[in-house]
């Protein structure tokens, strides 16, 4: 029984968490899709400016009006958000999964088009946004928190904000693709 | 044509954020709704347990599990989570519409039940957890974010999850109230 005790009880560490129980239960969470639009501080064409896919944003603030997004630790998107300091969020209609998909990968930058959707520079932060998508946020960085987590927490206040139209936002769920757990 | 540069022109300070564009794009965000279990520090009676509804959350990392919770900085909640580090999310379902409107106001605190409805102490935080919900975590804080947000950012590690039963998630949409813009 010692024996038994020793491999399987507590003597030895027990996992902190019930990874299942963990990872359903934190999958209930509702997310959006969105493209993140980032540049470098002081762009010099379109290899300098990227937008990809994030999912883990929400709003932190009404006065002034102000949003968290984790962002990956080692991605792109992050070195250059924490070099300029801005940032946009272009929100995807639930008819716009193909879309996403594109900016999973590496994809063709002109001055002009992303993946050959059409993007201007946002007039607060110069960050991509998409006139073909429903709306857009432009954000100013106020703080980047790099504890244990393996994403950053981006603290962004919203400096200006476009709506095109209604639309029901592109979800995990909408897309049968998870990111959480 | 002075005078009215004056009044309307760059001569005023203009609105940073076009007001009502940003109210329908921060809408489009998703979210559902929780109870977020809290105590003081020592709990000497169920005076010192509390649970209200929250809705800002997203997952911060993968490895180790983290989430963040956007708490209102002048809330209950939030006092008790910066004393005690610790606090449970208790998902609800869809049709949980009116237990968590017993929520927003006060309510009856008894040893064993909120409002009527029976929770129990969690094993790693001792924070309310109530079985009747589907799923709950459990979360030990890592880091409190107050800059000029309304709300505080809490980064919290999960350190403990349950998971009762597949349910679709209480969100805003669901009950059409509207807690962003």
């Amino acid at each position: 029984m010692w024996g038994r005790r020793n491999r399987f009880g507590r003597a030895r560490a027990r996992p902190v968490v019930d990874e299942a129980a963990k990872k359903k239960t934190l999958r209930m969470v509702p997310y959006a899709l969105y493209l993140l639009g980032a540049r470098r501080a002081e762009p010099a064409g379109p290899q300098d400016l990227h937008a990809y896919v994030v999912s883990w944003v929400s709003q932190a603030s009404f006065k002034p009006p102000m949003i968290t997004v984790a962002m990956g630790r080692d991605s792109h998107g992050l070195a250059l958000v924490k070099e300029s300091r801005v940032f946009s969020l272009n929100f995807l209609d639930a008819e716009q999964k193909l879309v996403a998909q594109k900016f999973f990968k590496d994809y063709e930058r002109t001055e002009v088009r992303f993946a050959g959707h059409a993007y201007e520079r946002g007039a607060k932060t110069g960050c991509p946004i998409f006139p073909e998508l429903p709306a857009a946020l432009e954000c100013e960085v106020v703080e980047v928190v790099e504890k244990e987590n393996d994403h950053a927490i981006v603290l962004a206040r919203v400096v200006d904000a476009v709506h095109r139209r209604d639309a029901r936002p592109l979800t995990h769920a909408e897309t049968g693709w998870t990111y959480a757990g």
